[in-house]
C-alpha cells in the first residue's frame, strides 16, 4: 500500500476532524459549529455569486474579501492574507516561517492539528506543559525556539490569555514568528491584533467558521506585518493561485462586513454558554472558565468516556479526547438554548 | 522584509497566473476559461447549497462529489481523491510521492507550476527537452528518476500524446509515480484512465476549470490506485480537513453528472478551435496541432510580443511566455465564435 509513498509521509499521522454523522439526526455539539445561520447579507452575496461567471477564475488576490477585512479591522490591505479556512492559513505558516533546525513551541494540550502540520513539513517541535489549572505558562515560551503557536482562547480548554501575556511572548521572541490562533476569540477572548503594528513577529489568525456561522464555506485569514503576509503569499502562490472560490470570496466579504449580525450571534452564544455552564455545575461537572463557543467540562458522577457514549445513544454528540490530563473531560459545543436544554436533560437522565 | 521568512522560501519564485484584469472589459483569451456557462444542473445544485446549512462544516470526505466521479468514470470510490482545483491536487502530489534524493522529470516546456511545487517542497528535478516539433520524447522519461509529471495534452503547446506513449513511460518506471495532468484532455486528448487498473504507479489528474466551465469554483480530482489515493488523503488531512466548501462539493458533483451538457460544450469549443486555427493559418500563423481549449500560434508578419501588446490595445487579452523556444508564440484560449472573430479581426487590423 505504501510502496510508492514518499519517506516524508510514511509515518505521518493525519488529523482526524470531529465526526460529521450520516446515520441519523443528532444534536450536534461536537465540532464547535454556530447554532445560528450565516448573515442574510452573506447568503444574498453568495446567491449572487452562483451563476454564469463561475466559468471564470476567481480573483487570485481575493480583493473584495481582503478589503472587507481591512475595513472591518482598520488595517491596510498588505497586512491581510486570506485562505481556505484558518486550517489552511495555519498550515501555510509552517513552510513560510519555520525551519527545521530549531524546535517550535506550542502547549502540550492545544489544537491537535499543530503537531500534524509539523510532521508534514518536518519541523521539529517541543510542547510546553500547561499549568495545573490548564492555563498557558508564559515563561515556557521564553526559551530559544524556532517559532511559537498559541491558540487563544486555547482549545479544547477554552481558557483565554490576556493580551499582556501574548505581548510578553512576542517581546521575548523577536527572532521568531509568534502565531496567535484566534479561531474562538470572538466569544470572550482578548485579541492580539493591537500588537501587530508594534511587533512585526506577531501573526493573528482568524476564521469565519465559528463566530460567522460559515464553517461550510472555508474562509480564514491572517493579520500581521506586511513581511509576514508576503511570506504567506509566496507559499500560497507556490501551491494554488486560487484557494478561495468566487462564492467563498463573496460570502466571506459580506459576512465580515455585517458586524451587527455577527455581534448579536456572538452575544447569544455567550449567554447560552453561561447558562449551560451553570446548569452543568449544578449537575456536579467541573467546568473550565470558557472564552470560546464550547465548554470543557468534567463529569463527577460518571466517567467522561462512558457519558460520551451514553449521550450518543440519547442522540447528542460531543467531543472526547482520550489523552493524558484531559481524558476526564467532554468538549461540548455551545448550541442553541433548546439544544443545550436537551443536552442537560440527557445528562440528568443518564446520571440520576 | 524577509527577515522572519524560513530559509525554504527565501529564494522561492512563486507561480504567476494569467491576468484577471480589473481596469476595463476585455475579450479574455488569456486563462483558458470556457466561453460557455456552467451546467444549469450545477447552478441549481449550488443555489440549493447556499443557505443556513453553511453554518455546518462540509463533509470532509466530499462523498457526494466522489460518488459523482465514481459513477461517471466507472471507478470505485477508493480510486478517487478530490481537491481545491487540480493545482492543489498536483501540489499535494509532491509531498505525497516525491522524495528529495532523486530528481523528478518533466518536460522543459510545460505547465510552469511544476518547478514551483518542486521549489516549495525541495524536490530536485530535471527537465526533458521537447522534440523540435514540440512533441514529448518518451525515451527522455525512461532514465532513473524519483517521479514523472506529464501534462497531456501538454501546456502551452496543446499537443497530445497517445495512450501508448504514456503506457511506455508507466511501464518503464514501476518504482516511480507517473502523474498525468489531464486538465485539457476533454478537448481531444486520449486519457490514461484505462491504465490505472494495470499500473499502480499512474495517477490521472483532472479539473472542472476548463471543460466543465467552473474555473471559479475550484474543483479538481485524481484517479489512481487506492495506495496513491491514500497517500494524497494523508497529505490533505495533514493540511486542511475541508479543502472543498459545501457549494463546491454540490456544484462539482452536479456538473460532472451532467455528461450531456459537458459533451456539447466540449464539441462547440473544438469546432471553434478548428475554425479559428484555419483562419489564423490563413493570416500566416504557424499553429501547433491542438488537442486543448487553446491554440499555440506563432505569427510570421509581426513579432509575438508586439502582437500581444497591440491585441491588448484592441481589447483582446492572450497569454505570452517570454521563454526560450516559445517566445515567438501566443497562447490563445478558445472563446466563443464571436470572440474568436473579434480576435481575427483585430489581428487583421494590426498586421495588414
Amino acid at each position: 500500500m505504501k510502496k510508492l509513498w514518499s519517506k516524508r509521509i510514511q509515518e505521518l499521522e493525519a488529523y482526524v476532524p470531529g465526526e460529521q454523522p450520516k446515520d441519523r439526526r443528532y444534536i450536534k455539539l461536537n465540532t464547535n459549529e454556530n447554532p445560528y445561520p450565516p448573515s442574510p447579507a452573506a447568503v444574498a452575496a453568495m446567491e449572487n455569486a452562483v451563476g454564469d461567471t463561475l466559468r471564470l477564475y476567481p480573483d487570485p488576490e481575493c480583493t473584495e474579501l481582503v478589503e472587507a477585512i481591512a475595513a472591518r479591522f482598520g488595517l491596510e490591505k498588505n497586512r491581510i492574507f486570506v485562505g481556505n479556512g484558518s486550517d489552511e492559513v495555519l498550515a501555510m505558516c509552517f513552510p513560510a516561517f519555520f525551519d527545521s533546525d530549531r524546535p517550535i513551541l506550542f502547549p502540550d494540550i492545544t489544537y491537535s492539528f499543530y503537531p500534524v502540520y509539523a510532521g508534514l513539513y518536518q519541523v521539529p517541535y517541543e510542547t510546553v506543559a500547561l499549568n495545573e489549572d490548564f492555563t498557558v505558562p508564559v515563561e515556557g515560551f521564553l526559551r530559544p525556539n524556532g517559532g511559537v503557536i498559541i491558540a487563544n482562547p486555547n482549545a479544547p480548554t477554552g481558557i483565554a490569555l490576556p493580551i499582556k501575556a501574548i505581548e510578553r511572548i512576542a517581546a521575548g521572541n523577536p527572532e521568531s514568528v509568534v502565531v496567535v490562533d484566534e479561531a474562538y476569540v470572538d466569544f470572550g477572548g482578548e485579541t492580539a491584533l493591537p500588537l501587530i503594528a508594534q511587533y512585526p513577529n506577531v501573526l493573528v489568525v482568524r476564521t469565519t467558521s465559528k463566530s460567522y456561522s460559515l464553517a461550510g464555506l472555508r474562509v480564514g485569514w491572517a493579520m500581521g506585518d506586511p513581511g509576514l503576509i508576503a511570506a504567506l503569499n509566496t507559499v500560497k502562490n507556490s501551491i494554488n493561485s486560487y484557494t478561495l472560490d468566487r462564492v467563498a470570496i463573496a460570502g466571506g466579504a459580506a459576512a465580515i462586513a455585517d458586524a451587527e449580525y455577527f455581534g448579536s450571534c456572538c452575544e447569544r452564544v455567550i449567554a447560552t454558554r453561561e447558562r449551560s455552564m451553570a446548569a452543568l455545575r449544578e449537575l456536579g461537572f467541573h467546568c473550565l472558565p470558557s472564552a470560546a463557543n464550547f465548554i470543557f467540562a468534567a463529569p463527577t458522577k460518571i466517567g467522561a468516556e462512558e457519558l460520551v457514549k451514553k449521550l450518543r445513544e440519547h442522540g447528542v454528540l460531543v467531543r472526547y479526547f482520550k489523552k493524558p490530563r484531559i481524558d476526564g473531560f467532554l468538549r461540548i459545543s455551545v448550541g442553541s438554548d433548546e439544544e443545550m436544554d436537551a443536552l442537560i436533560a440527557a445528562v440528568k437522565e443518564i446520571t440520576e
